[in-house]
């Protein structure tokens, strides 16, 4: 029984790996360094292989610097200190257009190659930025659109399209995680850290992780710069 | 009034390229050197930019060759000599996995940022070898899922899939280049050329492409090794 699962480091991505894990799944690692600001998190991310004893983890270079559109691959600054009212308000300008859609067709060549069954996902929609592409609904389409779309697909051997943490909020993929033993030291979150690697903790992915924490009852092992 | 232009160097993306100039589009063209056997295409896709006097030519580099599972990026040989009855039996191994929904993906990502309203793509699904990332039904899924998935579907600034060649044989779209003026001397179709670049003549999509010559009642002016 093997998985694809996208992992980038973060921690829903982590608690995603480690869930799979739990199920039986042989893992192959998918991640994308696709020119991001928190590069950062690639290397967290074949730590957290390792630990995960990945069957295979694949990372792949893809420069989305050369499209742009987003201040996690440009020039755009990143959001600082925003309130859950104003990081709910619209998608924010930390949306990589068309990322999750890119990320999970090149999960499915990998599915279709290596014969996995499932591809796992860290996407979820509560306690989150507003993603268009973390929605079921989205998935939903996606799942169809990939069976009519590969040659797996069309001889019936349909892949699976498994994102369990997609209505937990932050503490309870937290709690999820402390239950699976996950290495939080190991994951990273911030959009924006600082040159030596530290959390800013103002991002809005730093506010919602901290928030989590707190929501847990558990005591985040990263630093934050504030 | 922009298009993105899916522009792998070979005679369909070429005649759709020139189609969506002559319909008077603004040309943003995506190539992807993916670790194909016939790289030589990426440097023809540079040269019909020019031609096409495209407003942007993007070149992205992305190591399928990594995934593999594929005649077109692995060790797998490239049938050749078979007869249509043949080609049309079973899904190839040419065949790249997913490689159709990871290239629109990134044609996506393109025209959000880029405010294109439409991506045109040189599918075909007449006088071709059965894959299933070229079927009408297939695109329509693509467009459905692209429009949940993305901030500009959700903000309802749809992206139009185009693949105006969908339905035409391979002579038709001959012609249809014919009438355009396309350079047929600079697209290259072979799936495996030789080390100089001619054309092997014998795999499935030089075979398609010489039968195509002749049903149009036009002489191809790229050699063949056969």
């Amino acid at each position: 029984m093997k998985a694809v699962v996208l992992a980038s480091g973060g921690l829903d991505s982590t608690v995603t790996a480690a869930l799979a894990r739990a199920e039986g799944f042989a893992l192959y690692l998918l991640t994308l360094h696709y020119g991001q600001r928190h590069a950062l998190e690639v290397e967290r991310a074949r730590q957290i292989g390792r630990w995960l004893n990945a069957h295979e983890h694949l990372v792949l270079p893809l420069d989305l610097q050369a499209i742009g559109g987003s201040a996690l691959t440009g020039n755009i600054p990143v959001p600082k200190d925003r309130s859950v009212t104003e990081r709910e308000k619209e998608i924010p300008v930390t949306y990589v257009p068309a990322r999750n859609i890119i990320f999970l067709s090149l999960a499915l060549a990998y599915a279709e190659v290596r014969e996995a069954s499932a591809i796992f996902f860290g996407a979820n929609i509560r306690d989150y930025s507003g993603y268009p592409d973390c929605r079921p609904e989205f998935l939903q389409a996606f799942t169809a659109m990939a069976q009519l779309g590969t040659k797996m697909g069309v001889e019936g051997e349909n892949v699976t399209i498994r994102a369990p943490l997609l209505f937990m909020t932050k503490g309870e993929i937290i709690q999820k995680g402390q239950s699976l033993n996950v290495p939080f030291e190991l994951t990273h979150s911030c959009y924006d850290p600082t040159s030596t690697g530290v959390a800013c903790g103002r991002c809005d992915s730093c506010l919602i992780r901290k928030a989590g924490f707190k929501e847990a009852g558990l005591t985040d092992p990263i630093p934050y710069a504030i």
